[in-house]
């Protein structure tokens, strides 16, 4: 079949609500600083009750990935669901507003648009709450085959492993890809992802993963280890290719035979740290599409990176290509 | 009856979806640059459709004054209508989540949340379309006495005049206010306003407003005329103070026996103009409020509005009271 997407990913949909926060608000409300808990809707409304002030933008993990994808000039496309209702339109404007194929459904009758409640405190952190309302109804019927025959690389959010339904999605995205000679792509997307299925994800990961991104603690809590040394055999063992971000330490890129050590993308002032990780694999996978040598993936992974946490808001605001043409990437 | 609050506004509730666009964008939709159109349904979502991903955050004129006095740490109440769905459910939070006393009860069958399209071009200039939903649903039956009976200065935005029941409303706020020994603030709000309610504008103001406030368009449209002192010696004649803004240009505050000059603010980059009236008109409220002589009012309402253009948004993203703290205002 023909290659329409450089990239097809299979995420969360999700609309961000982005405020300040300080260290005392993060504290009184008892919220796991830097990670990203699961809540419902009622602890979700009470914990909006107390926020400042926000401002609402589209996000979602992969959703932010493909965005920095086409933002590079990727063809991408994007499968997730949302509910039939405002901030479902919001999240679909944004990425159709971008050239991203995006066919899923909203969802009729149910839950409302997920939302993702992130405070961000004064060093750049963000503390994210996740009400997953309409997106946890994404099943394997909302996997388009045309889609994922057709993209050089199926890019899969390893939040979407919290709902058993979506789970047989990814298998069923994996078992399409894999027939039609795809590469598979996943992001751990979270420590405590990671610590509530790391079986089911070292089983999926041996039998279907090519391309792995994960940051430091969650490769870490993968292989139960606190020597990266340990996990990033253990990656090599299981994986094409893998990913793993540092932080201001930079990154790895851990191939068959070699490992290349990626500096991070000096930025003025760290503003807000959200989609760090997402905008980096999306430098890297337009890099592998793009057949550019090791290095480059990671350094456009980094320039991606830094883009994104100079500013509030998971998605770049500024053209990554142009970017990138001016940096010689 | 006891003074609750310093300012009560009367004004849209809308929400804000703020998008980057280039000139051509402008011209090729045949958009009013730098104006507030009002569009239908229809309209607004085929002008969506083509726009760049955007933010949604909190917005309409008097909200946003309300905002940044709230900032100052002024005592508000915000009295203005949306409808019972995701976008009038973001509004509310944000105004409650200052310190804003919104007790309009939202719209339960109608149409949807106010929302207004910003297009910002690469010189900070807004371009606004404005679709009305809930917010022109606003009566005179929303109009709670105790809250007009309890401020010192009762404001209300000129975009109100486009709705016939919203008039209304202002006319029994106007009364109460009046019985109670309150001022009336008014803000003219945009150009097109001005000339689509000319004269109701101009008896409405010498009947019942004490403090006007205007852009320099605003002031010459009112009066037909392109001589400022002409606008002024109006403005003088019909109201306690008038303020005139000029942009960079500074701007004037008009009082019986005086009229102050006041120099713009200077900011190091203007990013969205978004909000700047209304954060001016919420300085020199403040001001007022406060008993402040008016150079020091019109210098509250420069740095205010200075605050707002240099970011995306038209509410203030710091603290407007340490802003003048530190600047000794």
């Amino acid at each position: 079949m023909t290659e329409l997407f450089d990239v097809a990913a299979i995420g969360n949909a999700i609309v961000d609500v982005i405020a300040p926060a300080d260290e005392d608000f993060i504290s009184a409300e008892g919220l796991a600083r830097g990670a990203m808990t699961l809540v419902d809707q009622a602890r979700g409304s009470e914990l909006y009750a107390r926020m400042a002030p926000g401002v609402e933008t589209s996000g979602g993990s992969a959703a932010n990935t493909v965005a920095g994808l086409a933002s590079l000039g990727a063809r991408t496309a994007f499968l997730g669901k949302v509910a039939n209702d405002q901030l479902g339109e919001v999240f679909a404007h944004d990425l159709r507003a971008i050239g991203v194929h995006f066919p899923s459904l909203p969802l009729q009758d149910g839950p409302a648009t997920a939302r993702c409640l992130v405070n961000v405190t004064p060093d750049g952190q963000r503390t994210m709450c996740t009400y997953l309302g309409a997106s946890v109804e994404f099943t394997d019927a909302d996997i388009d085959p045309a889609v994922i025959e057709a993209a050089q690389i199926v890019y899969l959010e390893g939040y979407l492993f919290d709902a058993e339904p979506a789970r047989k999605a990814f298998a069923k995205a994996a078992g399409l890809a894999r027939a039609s000679g795809r590469q598979i792509a996943l992001t751990l997307s979270d420590g405590f992802v990671v610590e509530r299925h790391r079986a089911a994800l070292l089983g999926f990961i041996s039998a279907q993963v090519d391309i792995l991104f994960a940051n430091e603690a969650e490769a870490l809590a993968l292989f139960e280890t606190e020597d990266l040394a340990v996990a990033v055999d253990g990656l090599r063992a299981r994986t094409r290719l893998s990913a793993v971000t540092r932080s201001e330490k930079g990154s790895l890129l851990i191939g068959d035979g070699e490992v290349a050590s990626i500096l991070a993308w000096p930025v003025e002032k760290i503003v807000d740290t959200t989609g760090a990780g997402d905008q980096y694999a999306a430098g890297v996978m337009y890099g592998l599409a793009a057949g550019r040598p090791l290095e480059v993936c990671g350094h456009l992974g980094a320039l991606a990176a830094a883009e994104v946490i100079s500013h509030y808001g998971p998605r770049p605001q500024v053209s990554l290509r142009a970017l990138a043409d001016r940096e010689g990437l």
